[in-house]
């Protein structure tokens, strides 16, 4: 088994990158994304407990695919890169993007040290403090089908959460379109257990998942106020969100069911209208009438979404569902890079 | 393998009951509950296309555990048992129930057919008519933690559809309690499949059904007007409940998630107060402080369920889990048979 | 939620045990059989990590079954108890069996260290040196299929292992026959995760045994020379045996394939027939002739079996399935407590 | 959602294909891999139940990323293609190959219909008569890894089956270096169901496959004579091979373990270098020193296999995996594609 995409794929100008944090799940699936691009060159990958250990043998559906040595991170490697990934546990990336900006091209972080406002929220909901405050008015949110124009050139982006993807994806049109009462939106989410990262906890093993369901972090999931922050700039008014979070045996994927109160009547085609009119050219958001399924968007970048009038309740139930792993967090890190460098958006997306 | 139960341990006068419609899986769990029992002996099973095989051939885990024949159904046949259970698709028992009133001991039905209020509403929900109304109003609702009492000596039960025993038993004290506005409640419960019989419809094979989350019936749940009836009972006022069922991949359960308004302010320790009074000695409903999981009830007769007070929402969150097949049909219907013949409550269940 | 079986239901003469190591999986198994058993009073429960807390604490699912607080444990405290049951990790038991002989009625070890003819071959397997080495020839094999009369009254039994379980009782008659050579046999196993116990390992989470199946330990699992040996014993001459197992996405269960060479030509009929006459009176061996099924057997004491002759390759082809943790552990430990104590085989079983 | 890859890629010039059989699992694969390459555009999918559905409402996941009407199978829609894919139920090719030899580039059919030698084993193992015998000599078997330089230029080619493509490249290296004995080979081959096809039968269901493993066609499975027939061409001899394949909880994928006892004594040494350098410049077999699993394979097109001496019983055992659709299915199609029309053999596949 010798062939190895990049060296035989790679025959023009690269963007050179880094993936720090390379030996997790969405380091892996980045890795993934990026192999088959001749487009791309992966020059570090990070993690510190495998130094040393190729790629292959800590993925090894990335063997024969892609030739890297991982290595422990060494601000010093990544200097004068095109663009760096974080891909790091909530509370790493804060202690080491300060030394990273102005050196590198973007910096696209997927966990959550740049997506809050400010270091009070932050610090009640990610129960630690925040060491680099002065960060958190900085990035950019990397939802494009929120601030495409914004992450277009940005230095520094903060990727989604997973679970913020698929709410706020559900709730925009009809926020911005003022169809839904902003306040007492409830919203329940389904999440393969890969969103939970590698585990050694006994309660992520097969054994305590499998035929099983389990609720967590009733009304204070750190992911809450990154919802409602984002949905309170699109409604410019105060959101409160009744959000659950849910792990279920899945691996991969995120289903979330929102219900909101409908602001005045209106009947199920106009619903439809204003979606499909909002999400018309977005070419990761497939808004449809059927009820969307976890598995057509699995290993996609695709969100699909679906809403439903119902009279009885004077409800808007949307549905949205996306794979945790790709639109969640390493495939809305490479559509990000594409926007940020003037690739087309859905380069190495499918 | 010559060892049967009940040839063993057959020694004092039984019950004698009897199955209609023992080759889904209802029947095939009526029947491994009942089988061990000597105070039970089934002299009846049924299942039109499958008569004349043995039960242990159609249900193997229960070869050698009950020596029966499958047969068709014949009212004659069952004339004079004590109890008959009914565990066909909705719409069949309508047409049998008539025939055997007044002629066996006790009817208990696991399907949907006497549930409700009027034929109008049946045939809104089930989508076709009903051809025995009258029935209607007979049945005693057979969810025990609200009926005992009437279930006691009952000639005809309607036993709980498993969404609804799920939807009721969360939100029972609280609306008994007048704690949450009986109007814009949400619930969201997530099945496992064998929830939808033995199918062989393409969607719900395994490929079909792995790594994969569905919702179905938004806001037209054929289950809603039994709990909105139920509840608006309770209630003594008009309830409005949002449903979305959802198929997940589990075989059996039912994980329920309901969203309600505080009527009023109110502390979590007194939420938990109102809920353990309730069902302080209710021998299948746990009521604790931590957030139940499935895999607790999973072939048990048991309802776990937890409350959580959300205060910056103002939102009551009721989590519920039962085994759709045991407290969600046969063991509840177990359960109301020992109601009716003065056993202990708990006979068989565990 | 105040009903507790052993509460209401102990009216007679009861026979006293324990439980050590009663917070894994086989150690909660046992409790859920012997919970509902008015002749069983569990006396002491001990998970030394766990001391302290309640058994439904530990185990949600006898959450109201089971009144009882996990204790360190202390030999003192089971002494003059009629039985105990011994649920550690390999290892242990065989420092604590020494200082309870003689002081108890019985002890079942569901472990692996008493189960093998001498010291050197558990140091090659076990990779650890056994302390009790005079142990080693004293207990009786715990398979009732094989040595039921020298269960009955036995002071010190080793519980056979799961995959031993399964794949001696596929071979047994065949072997005690002389159908096949013993020589060059081939034991493929599928094993459900709950087989190794409670894990905090990456390996076993779910996301990273759904949708997978990894073999380990190929040639030189410890349950190897466990199988061998006591297929020697049957033979009375030497047996070679390939076997690998397998884990797959299921909780419980062993699925087994084995693969003999038959000694002499001998027709599909006459196969079965020499199984059926064997197993005939065994109360939990159902050999049949439809290829067997995991799901029949899961949460009972059954081994399903069939054998079926592979005319164009000269092979006899045995699979035999049972539910790890009951036949596999704690079905088979009960089963083996109620020979030993005269009580009817399959009292709490099924 | 407007953006549909091949408008906005399709530049140069491009291969024409068709699919006939898009509607099940592997027709959706081929499309999956076929749409993102602007080096081949898919004229014609045909899929006769479902003629006039958009191929995004067939299957979701290609919603927006393929815009195709499937319409039902004509001869003359297909006439001058450069390549027809045939994902059609055994039975059916044969049927439609006729009319097509000559008038299209290359036929790649991925059934059985055109893999065996002769009519009369197709008929002893397929149960149906074959009505195009002659093609049977003349269909180049798709297996690059042995026929390589034949399939360049082929005109119809008979892609292999999916346990046969497991079992053989487990095998090659041992057979044609004479390492093991041909006879007595046991194949043990566990099978994500998405192999059978999308199925409405209720053994398929969910609920009938979650938790359980099901052995099926023990010794008669119609792949068995595609494996020994090209085993044999191998060995120069006569082979002999026990194949259980079983059915697990697992959507894609397949498990191989082979057991054959080895010619003479050799070391582990020896065995890996003589699979490694057999497979040395294969782009899609990883032979590694790791027990392989079925996650590092599964959405790609490689085959990871190990090897392994069991020198206390003299046996080889070989493990391999591959994604049933990819390897097994649609990628090896679009390899064998790829090698007909001199395009780089990794072309779509990864």
């Amino acid at each position: 088994m010798l062939h190895i995409y990049a060296s035989t794929m790679n025959t023009k100008p690269t963007l050179r990158v880094a993936v720090i944090g390379a030996s997790g799940y969405s380091g892996g699936e980045l890795l993934r994304l990026l192999a088959p691009d001749p487009g791309v060159r992966v020059e570090v990958a990070t993690a510190h407990a495998q130094a040393g250990r190729s790629i292959g043998d800590v993925h090894p559906f990335l063997a024969g695919r892609l030739a890297l040595t991982l290595t422990a991170f060494d601000p010093k490697a990544v200097e004068g890169l095109d663009c760096v990934f974080i891909a790091l546990p909530s509370g790493e990336a804060m202690r080491i993007v300060p030394a990273l900006l102005g050196k590198v091209g973007c910096i696209i972080d997927l966990g959550g040290d740049l997506r809050l406002p400010n270091a009070a929220l932050y610090e009640q909901y990610y129960r630690k403090p925040h060491t680099a405050p002065q960060l958190l008015g900085e990035a950019v949110y990397g939802l494009p089908e929120l601030n495409r124009e914004r992450i277009r050139g940005a230095k520094l982006i903060a990727n989604p959460g997973c679970y913020p993807t698929s709410v706020i994806l559900a709730l925009l049109p009809a926020i911005k379109a003022g169809l839904v009462n902003p306040r007492g939106i409830v919203a329940n989410a389904l999440s393969g257990v890969s969103g939970a990262g590698k585990s050694s906890a006994v309660e992520m093993s097969f054994a305590e998942i499998n035929e099983n369901v389990r609720a967590y972090r009733i009304g204070d999931h750190q992911h809450t106020p990154e919802m409602t922050t984002v949905l309170e700039q699109v409604a410019g008014m105060s959101v409160t969100l009744s959000f659950v979070p849910h792990l279920i045996p899945v691996t991969r994927g995120i289903h979330t069911t929102v219900q909101a109160d409908l602001a005045a009547p209106v009947s199920q085609a106009d619903i439809r209208n204003v979606y499909a009119e909002h999400y018309l050219k977005e070419p990761f958001v497939r808004f449809g009438t059927r009820i969307p399924e976890l598995r057509a968007v699995q290993h996609t970048n695709f969100c699909d979404c679906a809403a439903f009038v119902d009279p009885s309740t004077g409800k808007l139930v949307v549905i949205s569902v996306i794979d945790n792993l790709v639109k969640g967090a390493a495939g809305q890190a490479v559509q990000n890079m594409n926007l940020v460098f003037g690739r087309p958006e859905h380069t190495l997306l499918s």
